[in-house]
C-alpha cells in the first residue's frame, strides 16, 4: 500500500473528481450501495475489460457468459445457500441494534474492560444485554409474478458462480469444447451484509468477475496452482506494487462448505491485508448437487478413457469494487515537483495516480495553452482526432499548470498541449504523466505517437 | 425484417450456438429471465460498446456513470413510480390465473364469440368470471438490512434513469461541465411483468442504455430532434436495413406521465413494428420532483444570463436485449451457394448472420485445413497472433466447408485458413463472410490485413 493513501483521502478524491458517489446521496444515501461517476465508470470498465481480455480473449480454454441475476430459486437450495449462507446475529435487548456475532469478537463492550472475545454478551454501543446468536440469511429476497407467496419467492444471486454451473451442459454442447474448459462471467451480486463498510470494500451490491474452470478429477490440484499463479501475476502486470500483494493459503477452518482448498490474493489495504480474490477448489460439489436437485445429467463424457465423469472445479473469484479500490490506493502518490511541466514554477506537491495505462479512465487530455480564440480551432481539431481512438478530455479552464495537475490526479497518462507555435509548425507537445517529459510531434503523426505510448493491443 | 427469420429459427439458433439460453433451464427455467452464452455475451458487449463509443467517447457533451440497482426508496416516491408504475390486473375467479386487463383487449375469451374489447369479463383460458381490474405495481420489492419491515423496503430499479437524476448535481460539480450535458448509463433494470414474452423482447430482468441529456428550457425541442436523428442513424450505421427501421411520434394518449413528447425508433420484428428505443422529452419533471422530495438545490446556474434554471431533459432510452434480438433478426439470411469457399461443391443453403463487423461476436476464425499434425504448429501460431488483437476461435473439427458454414451462421466476418502451402510459403488465406472471396496474405502481414478489413478504430 502506498503509505500516502488513506481511506479518507481516497473517498474525498473519488467524490471530488467523479469516481465514486454515495448512492442516492441527496436522500441521505443507503448503506452499502455506491454509484460510479464519469471517471469511475471508465476505470471500472477498464478493469473488467483487462480481466476479460486476459482470461477469455487471450486464452484458448475459457469462454464467457452472462447469466441473469434472478434465477429459479431451487438453484439456491441445491447450492446450499438457502441453508448455510447465513451469519450469526445478536440483538441488543436495550437499544434494539443488531450485530454480527463474529464481528463482536475482540470488541470491547461499552463499560467493560478487556473481556475475552467469547464472552461478549453486552452491546458495544449501549452496554445492554445481547440475545444469543441467531442465523440470518444474507440473500436478498423478492417475489416474481403477481402474487407474493412462498411459490413466487426468488433471490438476488449472492454470487455469479451458480449461473455458470447451471449452464455447464448447455455451454459444453454449444461450444463443442473439451475439458479443461473455463466459463467466465462478470456481473452484479448482492449480499444483505449487516455491517457493510470500508468504503466500497464490503458492499451490499457489488460486481464479481468469476471463472469456473472445469477439469478432470485428479488434475485439479495442478490447475489450482496454475490459476493462483495466473491471477497473482495479472495484478502485477497491471502495475500493482509487489510488496502490496501476497498469496495466502486459507486455514482449514476458514474454508467455505464447498471448498477442498482455497488461496487468496490479498492486498495491503489501509485497514490491513484483505482479500482481492479467492481461488477455490470447489471439487465436484456444485455439479453433483445440481445433478441431484435437477435430475439432469451433468456428467462429462471423456472420449479418451470412455468414462463419464463429474468434473472438478477451480474457481478464481474477484470483486470488481475492491479491485477498483486497491488499484486506486496502489496508484496514489504525492510528490514534490518543480518546473513548468509540473504545473508550476514553484516547488509544490502534486497528487498523482500512477495507474497502468490500460486502467486509466482518460487516456489523453487535449489542452489549448490558453483560451485565446485562435487556439480553439486547432485544439478542437486535435481533440476530434484523438477521441475517435481513446477516451479523452478537453480542458481549457485555468492555467496550464493547474490543468496538468488535474489530469495527474486522475491518472491520465498523456496530455497533448496545443500552443501558439502549433499555428506555425502544425505540431503539438505530448507530456507524459510520470516522467513529466515533453516531446514535440507533428499533428499528422500524433495518433501514431499516442498509440505507440499507449500500446493498446490493436 | 428479413422475411427468412422467424422467432422459432432465432430461438433455435441462439440455443444451439450458445447465444441465449433460458435462465436456470435445468430447473425448468423461470419466466422472463434469460442467460447469454459464450457468443451471446460477446454480441451483447459489442452492442454496449458501440453505443458507449458513439454517445460518450466520441461526443464532447456526454459523460458516463454507473449507479447501483438498489437505491434509497424515496427515489421511487419522487419519480412517481410507487404511485403510477402499475398495470391494471384482473383475476379469474375460477382458475385463479391473473391477466393484464389491457392485454385482454381484443382477445376472444374461451367459449365466446367476437366480443368487443371493453366487454372482456371472462377468463381467456377457462371462461371463468374475472374480477374488476386492480392496479399492480411492477417494481420488484426487497428488504435491506436485518429486519423485514416497512422501514427497510427497497426496490430493484425499473429504469436506470433515476440513478442519473439523483447524481445530476454531483456529476455537474465533479466534471465542471456546462449545459447542454448528457449523462449516459448502461445497466440492469427489473420489471415484474405479468406477461413477459416474445423471447428476449419483454424480459423481467433486462438491460438499458439510457442518456439523460440536460438542456436549457426553450432549447429542448431542437435537442429532441437532434437525438431522434442521432439515434435513428446509429442503427443504420450498424448495418440495420433501412426498410426495417422507422421513427414514430407517439400519440398524446401513449405518453408516460412525465413526458411532453416522445418518439420511438421502431423495428419490424416478426410480431410487427415494436419499440427499440424511446426518445422522450421528460421536461423538468424529474429534477423538480427530486428537488422537492430531497430538499436539495438541483438548479443550474447559467453564467451567461445570471439565472438559476431547472434544466429540461431529453432521454434516449434503449433496451439492450431487444436490440440484440433486432440485430440478429436483421442480420439473418439464407442463401443458395456453390463452390469450395461456400463450404461445399454441391449447391446448398447456407445460413449467414450478416452482422456489422463491430457487432460480430467472433471477428476471426483460424482454421487448419485438416487435423494433420504438421498443420498444428503453424495454425496455433497464427491463432496466438490473432487472439492478442481480436476475439477469435480455433476450429479443426470436420470438413473445412462445414467449418465455414459454422462461422457464417454466427456472423464471423473473416476466416483464416492454414493449409499445406502455408508450410512452404508462410502465407494463409483470408476468406470473407459475405462475398466468400479469398485472398492469400503472408503471415507476417496478417494482422495488418485483418485490421484493415475489420477497421476497429483502436
Amino acid at each position: 500500500m502506498s503509505t500516502k493513501a488513506t481511506v479518507e483521502k481516497l473517498v474525498s478524491l473519488c467524490k471530488r473528481r467523479g469516481l465514486v458517489f454515495q448512492s442516492s446521496e441527496i436522500y441521505g444515501g443507503i448503506g452499502g450501495f455506491w454509484d460510479y461517476g464519469p471517471l469511475g465508470v471508465e476505470l471500472k470498465n477498464n478493469i473488467k475489460q483487462a480481466w476479460w481480455r486476459a482470461v477469455v480473449q487471450e486464452r484458448d480454454d475459457v469462454v464467457g457468459q452472462d447469466a441473469a441475476i434472478v434465477m429459479n430459486p431451487t438453484v439456491w437450495r441445491a447450492s446450499g445457500h438457502l441453508d448455510t449462507f447465513a451469519d450469526p446475529m445478536v440483538d441488543c435487548k436495550e437499544c434494539k441494534k443488531r450485530f454480527r456475532a463474529d464481528a463482536l469478537v475482540g470488541e470491547v463492550p461499552a463499560g467493560t474492560h478487556g473481556h475475552d472475545a467469547a464472552e461478549v454478551t453486552r452491546c458495544p454501543e449501549c452496554g445492554g444485554e445481547l440475545t444469543p446468536p441467531r442465523m440470518f440469511n444474507l440473500m436478498f429476497k423478492t417475489y416474481v409474478g403477481a402474487v407474493e407467496d412462498d411459490a413466487s419467492v426468488a433471490y438476488l444471486r449472492p454470487e455469479t458462480a451458480q449461473g455458470i454451473f447451471v449452464n455447464f451442459a448447455n455451454v459444453l454442447t454449444a461450444t463443442r469444447k473439451k475439458l479443461p474448459l473455463g466459463i467466465a462471467q462478470i456481473g452484479k451480486a448482492f449480499r444483505n451484509e449487516i455491517t457493510p463498510g470500508n468504503f466500497i470494500f464490503r458492499d451490499r451490491e457489488f460486481e464479481q468477475m468469476e471463472i469456473e474452470y472445469f477439469v478432470k478429477p485428479g488434475t485439479d490440484e495442478q490447475w489450482h496452482q496454475h490459476w493462483v499463479e495466473e491471477r497473482y501475476n495479472w495484478y502485477l502486470r497491471l502495475g500493482m506494487q509487489k510488496e502490496n500483494v501476497r498469496v495466502r493459503q486459507l486455514d482449514r477452518d476458514e474454508l467455505a462448505h464447498y471448498a477442498k482448498d482455497t488461496y487468496e490474493v490479498e492486498y495491503l489495504f489501509p485497514m490491513g491485508w484483505s482479500e482481492l480474490e479467492g481461488i477455490a477448489n470447489r471439487t465436484d460439489f456444485d455439479l453433483r448437487r445440481h445433478a441431484e436437485f435437477s435430475g439432469r445429467d451433468l456428467e462429462y463424457f471423456d472420449e479418451e478413457t470412455g468414462e463419464h465423469i463429474v468434473p472438478f472445479v477451480i474457481e478464481p473469484s474477484a470483486g470488481v469494487d475492491r479491485l477498483f479500490m486497491a488499484f486506486l490506493i496502489d496508484a496514489y502518490d504525492e510528490e514534490e515537483v518543480r518546473g513548468p511541466s509540473a504545473g508550476s514554477g514553484r516547488g509544490e506537491t502534486r497528487v498523482i495516480l500512477r495507474l497502468h495505462k490500460d486502467l486509466a479512465p482518460i487516456k489523453v487530455a487535449v489542452l489549448p495553452l490558453s483560451r485565446q480564440e485562435k487556439l480553439v480551432p486547432p485544439a478542437r481539431e486535435v481533440w476530434a482526432l484523438v477521441r475517435k481512438h481513446w477516451m479523452s478530455q478537453y480542458d481549457d479552464a485555468q492555467s496550464i499548470g493547474r490543468r496538468y495537475r488535474r489530469q495527474d490526479e486522475v491518472g491520465t497518462p498523456l496530455c497533448v498541449t496545443v500552443d501558439f507555435d502549433t499555428l506555425e509548425d502544425q505540431a503539438v507537445t505530448i507530456r507524459e504523466r510520470d516522467s513529466m517529459e515533453q516531446v514535440r510531434v507533428p499533428i499528422a503523426g500524433l495518433v501514431d505517437a499516442l498509440r505507440e505510448r499507449l500500446n493498446t493491443g490493436d
